[in-house]
C-alpha cells in the first residue's frame, strides 16, 4: 500500500477503506508517512470529506493509536461526558460527583486549556496540592473506591491525533467535520466508558459557530460512539455566552462549588442538571426525568459536594478551600470595566471574552504558557440585561498589571449595546440520541 | 506574512496576491516554510486554481528563485524549443542546428530522461567523449562562437521548482495546470531566451491525454511568456505513437543524423522542420512560410549538420561517430517482436513504449540508474501500418539478456490490432500564438 494512492484516490472523492485507514494512521503514529503527505491528505479530506464508515474507521484506528487503560478491575459502570469547549465551561466541576454521587463510575481524563478555552485540569490545578497526575495503580484503584478521579490526558493517549491536531492546526484543516469528530470521539473512545454524554457548544464562544453545523456533529459523533457499542447522548448547548459568570481558573472552581452548594447561576445550574441526568439515565438510573430529579437532589442533599470533596482530598487538594471559597488566593490587581453608554447588551463575542481572559493570565496562548490562577474574569452583566452608563459590565483579575488595558479594550469591543431588548435564545437546543 | 493565512485563503478559493506568491516561493528556496504547509496549499491550488496573473506571478517567483546566467557577452538572438516531453523525440537534436545555422544563436539547456520519456542529454552522452557540463565560461564563450551548445541543467537553477515538483510528485498533485505551467515555464524563463517555441506533446505518450488540455496548456504558457516580454508559439503535437522510429539513446542520435542529412523518417522531419521555422521566423528571419523554406533547405545544404558536428567537435564528442553512425557500440542482445495476428495496429499506447525501452536500459526508474546507451527499440510498424502474422513489429536492443522478455511483453500488450485501418490523426494538431 503507497500513500500516494490514498492521497489519489481521496483527491478523486473516492472512499477509503478501512485497511486504507489503518495503514494511513499507522503511518501516522510510527512516523513512517512524512508529514508533507499527511497534510496533502488532510487537505484532501478536507474537500471531498468521509462517509460515516471512513469516518467510523478513522475514529478506531486514532483511538486504537496508543496505549490503553485495563478497566478490569473497576466495577460497575462508567460515565463520562465530553464539551467540544467554551469559555466559563466548568460543568465537568459539577456534573463528574453528582453522577458519582449515584454510585455510577467517572474516570475522567481531561486536556489543558489553550486558546481562549480552558481546561478542567487547569482549574482543579488552583486548588492547592492537587495532583493532576495519578499513576495508573493510583487512578484506578481511586475509581474503585470512590467513584471518581479527574486526571490529565497521558502522553500515549491516542498519539495519531495528536500529530494529526498539530499538522491540522497549521494548514487550515481543523475546520472539517470528520476530522473533527474523529479526533474527539478517537480520544473519547480510548477511555472505554460505557456510557458518554456529548456536551456539543454552539455560538460565538465555541468553534462550532451555528446550531446546524452543531447539530451535525453531534449526530456524527453519536452515530460513531453507538456504532462502537458505546450509549450515547448529545446535547446541543448555547455558548453565545459565557457558561456562568466566572471565567479564569480558582474563579471558575469557585463558581463550581457555589453549583454544587445550590446557588450557583442558574444557567450554570441548568445545563449540569442536563449533562448529569442523561448520564445518569444512559447509566441505568431511571428515565432522563427520573434521573434530573436525581441530580438536583444530589445538589440540594449535598451529596455531590461530598463526592467532590472526597476526590479532591484523595488526589491531594486543600479541601479547606472548596469550604471557605473565600480563603483561594486573592489577584494582586483589578478594574472595574465600566459600560461606555446605557442599553441592551445585544450581544459578546465570547471568543473575544476567552481571550481577555487569556490576556489577565488564566489562559495559554502555547502549550509551554504559564497560568495565573487567580486570574480571570467576573461578569457582572451578560447578554440580554440592561445597563446604565458607568455601570460595571466585569471586574478583571490578574497579577499582571500591565495586561488590564488590553484585555478590558478587548472586552468592550466585543460586547454590543442596543435599545432593545434581544430576543432570548435558548440555552440548551435540543439532543441527538 | 504568515504560511497559514495563505493556505486558508486559497483553500477558500481567494485569489493570491503577487506578493504572497512570493512570500511562497522565498520560503520553499530557503527551507522556511515547512514542506508539510507546502502541499497543504499545493493540495488547495489543486481544488482552487489560480488565475492567470496568479499563475504568471508564480512562475517569475519559481524562475526567479536560483542563479542565472549572464548572457550580456552573447550578441544576437537567443531561441530555444522546449518540449513537454515524449517518446522518441530527438527534435532538440536536429531543430538547434538548423536554426543556428542561420545565426540564430541556440544556448539549450536540457534535462535527463526520467520515466518512460528521454532527455536530450542522455542521448548526447551516447556521443563518446561528449560533455554536457561545461563551465559557464565555456558554455558561453562556445554560445557565442559557434552559435550552439547543449548543456544539462545546472543544480542551482530555478530551485524551487525542483523542491516544488518533488512535493508535486509524492502527493498525487502534478495534475494541476498552473502548477505545470508555473514549472515549465519557471524554468524555462530562467534562460532568459528572447524566442521561445514550445513543443506541447498529446496523446498515450505524453502526460496531457486530451489535445483540449494540451491546448489549454499551451495557451496558458504561451501567455506567461508574452507576459515576461517573450516571443513565443507554442505547437501542439501528436504524442499517440513515437516520434519516428527510434527509441534509445545512440539510436536516438542516428536517426536524428539520419533527419539532420534529409533522410529522416517523415513524421519526425516534419515537426523538426515546423519547429525550426517559427524559431527563425519570431528571430526575425521572415514569414512562418518563407522560414520553412529556410529551414528546409539548411538541410539539404547540409549546414545543419555542418553545425551539429562543430557543436558536437567543441563539447568533445567524436564527430566520426556521427559521420559513420554505423561505428556507434553495438547492443549485445536483440530480439525480434512478432506480430501474433494479422491486422491493421489501431493504436498503441506509447508511454508503455518508453516503459518497454526503459526496461531494456535505455532510461531511468529513479534519477539514480544508469544508462545503457546502446539500448532501446527500432520499430518496424507504426500505428496504421498492416502487419501480417509473424512480421517484425519492432526490434528490441539491450545489453541484458533478461531483461528482453519483459520488454517484449510490455510493447506488445501495448499494441492493439484490429481490420480495419484506423484514421489517420493530424501530426500537428495547431499553434497557440
Amino acid at each position: 500500500m503507497r500513500m500516494y494512492d490514498l492521497i489519489k484516490k481521496k483527491r478523486d472523492g473516492g472512499e477509503l477503506s478501512a485497511e486504507e485507514i489503518n495503514f494511513f494512521i499507522r503511518g501516522v503514529t510510527d512516523g513512517s508517512i512524512p508529514d508533507y503527505q499527511i497534510t496533502a491528505l488532510l487537505m484532501a479530506i478536507y474537500y471531498k470529506g468521509m462517509n460515516v464508515r471512513e469516518t467510523c474507521d478513522l475514529t478506531y484506528a486514532v483511538r486504537d493509536s496508543g496505549e490503553k487503560l485495563d478497566f478490569s478491575s473497576v466495577k460497575g459502570i462508567r460515565a463520562d461526558k465530553h464539551s467540544t469547549g467554551g469559555v466559563g465551561d466548568k460543568t465537568s466541576l459539577v456534573v463528574a460527583p453528582i453522577v458519582a454521587s449515584y454510585g455510577v463510575k467517572v474516570a475522567k481524563m481531561s486536556g489543558r486549556g489553550l486558546g481562549h478555552t480552558g481546561g478542567t485540569v487547569d482549574k482543579l490545578e488552583a486548588i492547592t496540592g492537587f495532583r493532576t497526575t495519578l499513576s495508573e495503580e493510583e487512578f484506578l484503584a481511586q475509581v474503585e473506591k470512590i467513584g471518581l478521579a479527574i486526571v490529565g490526558q497521558s502522553k500515549e493517549f491516542a498519539p495519531a491525533d495528536k500529530k494529526l491536531y498539530a499538522l491540522r492546526d497549521v494548514t487550515a484543516t481543523v475546520d472539517s467535520m470528520p476530522l473533527i469528530a474523529s479526533s474527539i470521539m478517537g480520544k473519547k473512545l480510548a477511555a472505554d466508558d460505557d456510557v458518554i454524554v456529548l456536551d456539543v457548544k454552539t455560538g460565538s464562544g465555541s468553534f462550532m459557530k451555528s446550531v446546524e453545523k452543531s447539530r451535525e456533529l453531534a449526530r456524527l459523533m453519536v452515530d460513531i460512539g453507538k456504532n462502537a457499542g458505546k450509549k450515547m447522548v448529545a446535547l446541543i448547548t448555547n455558548m453565545d455566552r459565557p457558561l456562568g459568570y466566572a471565567v479564569g481558573n480558582s474563579l471558575e472552581v469557585i463558581e463550581a462549588v457555589d453549583t454544587l452548594r445550590g446557588h450557583g447561576p442558574e444557567d450554570l445550574t441548568q445545563v449540569c442538571l442536563a449533562l448529569a441526568s442523561r448520564m445518569l439515565s444512559l447509566a441505568g438510573k431511571g428515565s432522563a426525568e427520573e434521573c434530573f430529579a436525581l441530580a438536583r437532589r444530589a445538589i440540594e442533599e449535598g451529596t455531590a459536594f461530598e463526592k467532590f470533596k472526597e476526590c479532591v482530598k484523595a488526589q491531594g487538594g486543600d479541601v479547606s478551600l472548596l469550604e471557605h471559597t473565600g480563603t483561594f488566593a486573592k489577584a494582586k490587581y483589578s478594574r472595574e470595566v465600566k459600560s461606555p453608554a446605557e442599553g441592551y447588551i445585544q450581544s459578546a463575542d465570547t471568543e473575544a471574552y476567552g481571550i481577555a481572559s487569556l490576556l489577565l493570565g488564566a489562559g495559554r496562548n502555547t502549550a509551554e504558557d504559564e497560568i495565573d490562577y487567580s486570574a480571570g474574569i467576573l461578569l457582572r452583566k451578560k447578554t440580554g440585561d440592561f445597563v446604565k452608563k458607568g455601570e460595571t459590565l466585569a471586574t478583571l483579575l490578574t497579577n499582571s498589571e500591565k495586561a488590564l488595558a488590553a484585555s478590558e479594550e478587548t472586552l468592550l469591543k466585543a460586547t454590543v449595546l442596543g435599545k432593545e431588548k434581544p430576543a432570548e435564545e435558548p440555552l440548551i437546543y435540543g439532543s441527538v440520541e
